[in-house]
């Protein structure tokens, strides 16, 4: 931690400052500039970095804190530059493979599930997605099947061999929600719901995390802090796509994010499309520059009739547009050495 | 609801649409321009628009849909135009007068609870503010005190006579925190957490409902709805400051929020200019300027010793600023005739 | 200057920095943390701070640089504490006046400018704005009268005696602008037009210049100090709105700005609401907040018929609401012990 | 256009509306819903769509005008949907070519340009890049050798056969940069200097548009209608990242726009990862991503010493990088069926 003193500040603050340091029994290294005093603080006796930037910072003769390290360790590439690797049911996630999860945004009725579910079978997908429990902007909405939505994924994972991924919101469904599903996901709206972070801490299933849809890539590793901190390693990031001023899609997918956190952290890296851009005609197109970019995998939406899509219909590819996509992503991902 | 068609849409597909229309029990009226035929959809028979906008935006034929009714109704001006007032222990919100709610953002100890609420209520504050539960993006940092904090700002309730608001995270939590708190607080990171919405909508408590920092005015609006859906109707709207590209203040607060919610809303708005600027420096300026433009209440963070303050020290006023504060809000809301 | 270096840096890299520093005329201060090496630079021999900082960042063995000096200097606060008072033609701008523009967006016929300028000035404006070239994002749209419009703003001034201000484009135009403006205006979309601002530099007249839609307050410094920089200190700055994700609003007006303003720079500080909201409803109740906040002044755009205007009509106020502005601000200045 | 009426609109406020739309032209079409009125407007009589929307939505009892057509036209996919190429000096832009365009930033040196022009050269790239006059946010920045630079890149091309592109920012140079470059550059900060852009419409060189970093798709394809409305049909767009709330990255670049680009216009589009990124390491990975998402080619900076640059160091690629980058686009580029 680097602090800056105010022009104005007196040796009398400044040496209230170091004692203060030294209370705490950290290091110090005073710098007197031309126009600043600059105190580096050495040594980490405390692990609560912010807390301390924020009391520094609220000194009225500090102008500025700069943290020097990382706020988040256990998910940090230093921590294990080797990469994480997921297993779940014989199916690999990291490690030079690209894995495709895919599957409708909602369970809507056996019918269509099971249909899905055997054609991404049969395209080569290699994890079932759908929503048990959805998130809606509106009260009114459909707000997914619950526990019957759940009973429908595990009958579509005992019919194709997919392990199968769904949403929790609440923290009173983990454990329901956990007697079916092989991945947890905590959806965008979730990702600072930090009880529920710390909920996905204590189970012993992998996590997908979804980014915040404002939230910074520092503040995303530090919501997947919180689920390693509770002793739970298998965690998935999966970029979703920002919001900025731009209109015609829905959201901004941050493809900078994917190579950002290829350098940053450990943590196998996916991209969803589907929210990404929110638009069924840009979904393939994207989807092959995440791949490109470096991305771990694929979580697409697709549905046997998008235009009877209870929830993001218009971000669902047609069955034939899927097929379109598995056939388009092979040549990539072997351009990057992945297998798929 | 207006469907706007692609123009090479065929005469099947535009039957096709209109036929659809009319099973679900809608009138359809068509208008045929020079370049697209736009088809307004007339009578609302189902509830649930959101849903439909999506289906219909999914067909391949179809351009865009306009929704043409607001996605809220009850917290919607016209559905009560006079405004809500609401009463808490002889508190009035809303309604002409300007309310104040002051205090430390988080309950650290006894001593600088009540020292701080003795303060606030001597300055003339109305409310008195205090996290029990506290959000971190860090998970290393202090997370409050959990019920021993509510427990005191109980104490401080009964030293002062004045009425307490505090924030509950996890909806495994509501009802503790309903034991202590007369407002309860859902904090920004928890704007679209909609388990913990339904359930504030369950209580015969009022809610302060702050605005997520990356939700438009219209989400927002409808995050109010789901308490609204549920039954309870005293809901406090708060402007906290929205993400954006500036880095010199932590958040932008949005002013012209609060005089949108005015045109928009028959809730009370308040102004949290603590997080809307995140320096204490310009805390008070931000204040008087939500004021005038008509907030109903201020949400402000103050402490005996910000550089102490385990939380958010860089924005919390001191006493001093305090005590100036409210003697200079006071002309600013008799300009825009306010009581205080 | 600080340089953070890798956390695997060589000694060797280090003693090439720090001959380069001492090569360039710096000194240097190491400080050997627990994970980190610091190298604090010290002295200031180069103007060229930017550069400096760009260069240490491409080292490889750089983590970070974080620069102390704000990369501004005429028109920081520290250079002329006091604050900048300017006089045009009599009106005082700046300095505990309150400063009110107003006029149509566009010059667009003798009678409708001449009928604005004298409701303008008999409501108790003091400068009258009026555009004669135009930016619009449409290649199709009304451009602006050109000089003819130039022309008509000088006969309004004659007529009532309020100095007028009106925007210029193009770098070619400055002269021609100057025959006829007493203020020249720099709009949002030429905030960064540096060959424009340049210009600005040079004139011996008054600028405005707007804050960019996406420039960050120390952006908009960097650019007002272009204009200071070649030797014209007579600045006036004007927070126009910000582009955010929201949508109800055209732009996001910043109020945060005006207070930051105030403490960064001794430059005047206007607010133009008319912009800031978009929307003709919004425009007194922030107008007001900006005020309350400190603004130096307001830019309003009024028209005969809003409704009839080429350009900006839904946020232009009609005569009646600019009258009623007006009466509702005097209470407001008066309580931040501003005269009106 | 759709004109929905306020539900309080009157019937002579209806008349009076049909009226006007009659006098000016238009069919109408009445559609009375159940809470509101929509008046559909039919015929295009006017070309200037833009004013229009804005006088209609001024008028005090209309709640919102939607329109139909996209606000450009000579730029849009549908006026030429096979797709525009152009042909520079024998180079191929566009049509199923990957077109790389490459070198520094600033033109510094005549050494270090030549040294750059042929390792570009040798690597394959098509154009040459470099800076002879650059904007810079500050006034004390290096901001190029203006036409010396210029010199030294049509000695460069001489050198080396590849065809040259450099940046013009200021109308008065238009001429002077014309007499040099092959290919003028609008950069991001003039997407909105109109002035330029309609000077760019009267040369008959081919222009590369970036795309202004607050700008979005539809005003960065009507910049380019303006240059378009004025003659010149040989527009390059260029993507290079817009702003956001992310501060890891300098920009965040907006790969969605690489494809949409591609659904709405017949113009070729290229990526700026360097500008897009900022940051070197991210780079070739995100050039990855843009060329299998379909970008016609890349604008790559590099430099012989990135720590030594005057600009954009940071972001610049050592030439042993470049190199790389060369190959590994090559399978990625056959991946997607272009030649490189």
């Amino acid at each position: 931690m680097i602090i800056i003193l105010e022009p104005g500040a007196t040796p009398a603050q400044r040496e209230e400052l170091v004692a203060d340091l030294h209370a705490r029994g950290y290091g110090v290294h005073l710098s007197e500039g031309v126009e600043r005093t600059i105190v580096g603080v050495i040594g980490t006796p405390e692990r609560d970095k912010e807390g301390l930037v924020e009391q520094f910072e609220a000194l009225p003769f500090v102008e500025r804190v700069v943290p020097i390290l990382k706020p988040y360790k256990l998910v940090g590439k230093a921590f294990k530059p080797e990469g994480t690797v997921i297993n779940v049911r014989g199916v690999q996630i990291g490690g030079g493979t690209l894995c495709v999860m895919a599957g409708p945004c909602t369970v809507e009725s056996p019918e269509m599930l099971f249909e899905t579910a055997k054609m991404v079978k049969a395209q080569g997908a290699h994890v079932l997605r759908g929503g048990a429990f959805k998130p809606s902007t509106s009260p009114y909405s459909f707000h997914g099947m619950g526990e019957d939505g759940l009973k429908l994924l595990a009958e579509a994972r005992d019919m194709t061999g997919l392990p199968i991924i769904t949403e929790v919101m609440d923290t009173r469904d983990v454990e329901l929600v956990g007697k079916y599903t092989d991945i947890y996901q905590i959806g965008t709206r979730n990702m600072t719901n930090y009880s529920l972070l710390r909920e996905m801490g204590t189970t012993r299933k992998p996590v997908m995390l979804k980014r915040g849809w404002a939230s910074t890539i520092e503040e995303w590793l530090q919501a997947a802090e919180y689920i390693a901190s509770q002793g739970n390693y298998e965690i998935i990031l999966c970029e979703r796509g920002i919001r900025t001023f731009e209109t015609y899609t829905r959201n901004t997918f941050d493809i900078n994010a994917i190579a950002a956190i290829k350098e940053l952290s450990h943590l196998p890296i996916f991209a969803d499309p589907s929210h990404g851009t929110g638009k069924r005609s840009l979904v393939s197109a994207v989807s092959l520059g995440a791949v490109a970019t470096g991305a771990d995998g694929l979580m697409i939406e697709t549905h046997p009739n998008p235009e009877k899509a209870l929830k993001d219909g218009p971000q669902s590819l047609s069955f034939g547009q899927f097929e379109k996509l598995m056939q388009d992503v092979r040549p990539i991902a072997q351009a990057v050495g992945k297998t798929l």
